[in-house]
């Protein structure tokens, strides 16, 4: 399965590399591609700076969708060609994949309106004036709705993508990953520890 | 501080940017630069792709170095001229952490010899072929002898890192991080859920 991971200026390194090494550990089941709406070096305020294709092309037949959060979707909101890029990328993908903050991103495209999601329990207030029209879930450590799937902050990209493997894969397989990483899986999406009542 | 975080080819995902992410919550106080030997792009099997500066330009005042593992380490340690500027650089450098099979890289140069030290739990028989002299714990979740920080595999990292902050900055300071990104915390170096009998 091919998968296109979205970046844009000041994304949050973990909400990018938590999903990246769960699936790039299934190197001969899933192919990770890093993509932004101009290509080239992405950087944030962490100093990472990756090499970036163009978001024009992803091919059509895209299996998995990955959009993360930072500081710097408050910013990516406002911005109507990414914005449009994403709707129309998560429109065809077969799987869309929100981590954190990236929820209000995709939120911000009416993609998400009468569907379920979660984000950044910090950050809720935030997120949720992205899209007044979601159910959103603020007692989730990651929710599903269909073909979207969304989790609560940073690390719990990482539960997520575990879980996405377990749906895929079986429970057993995604656990052997959590093993492999050395990473206390929260298996129940339910109830995040972080949980705002 | 000044942190130097060393990359090669094949190195983990999230044995980089794991640390990495907690070190750049606290922006105002840590400076992350990401080096190799030759400088330029390093990439990974999970199709990531960083820029770097060389080693050689690393500032002799650095703080922290830290060393990641991945199987890129399979290769590096047979390296002669990565071994001796990561020597050199440890020497001077006031703290090194290594993350997982990066114990293995700092073990070849010999500094690590008389000193306690963890690795990955399922590459430790091959970990510790590259330091015979060095007291391997094999119960402990991260170690610590003198400057020398050192984790067991992958998501280990975050939690040895999360210890490096508390020993400089207090527990509290170190479970607010834990906090913000969502990330259940190991506390107790030296009880690993992932030990090995």
């Amino acid at each position: 399965m091919n998968i296109a991971v979205l970046l844009f200026d000041d994304f949050e390194t973990l909400d990018v590399f938590g999903p990246v090494e769960v699936f790039g550990r299934l190197v001969d089941l899933y192919n990770i591609t890093f993509y932004s709406l101009n290509g080239g070096q992405i950087k944030n305020r962490h100093g990472v700076s990756i090499l970036t294709a163009k978001l024009e092309e992803v091919n059509k037949n895209l299996e998995i969708f990955i959009i993360p959060g930072g500081l710097g979707t408050r910013k990516e909101v406002e911005n109507k060609l990414l914005r449009d890029k994403i709707k129309e990328i998560s429109i065809f993908s077969k799987f869309v994949l929100t981590v954190c903050t990236g929820s209000a991103l995709l939120a911000s495209t009416g993609l998400l309106d009468n569907k379920t999601a979660t984000s950044n329990k910090r950050a809720f207030s935030w997120v949720i004036t992205n899209g007044t029209n979601v159910n959103w879930n603020k007692k989730a450590r990651w929710t599903i709705d269909g073909k979207y799937y969304t989790s609560s902050g940073v690390s719990a990209g990482i539960d997520m993508v575990l879980g996405f493997i377990s749906d895929r894969h079986g429970i057993e397989f995604a656990r052997r990953i959590a093993f492999e990483i050395e990473y206390n899986w929260m298996e129940d999406k339910d109830n995040d520890t972080f949980k705002v009542e």
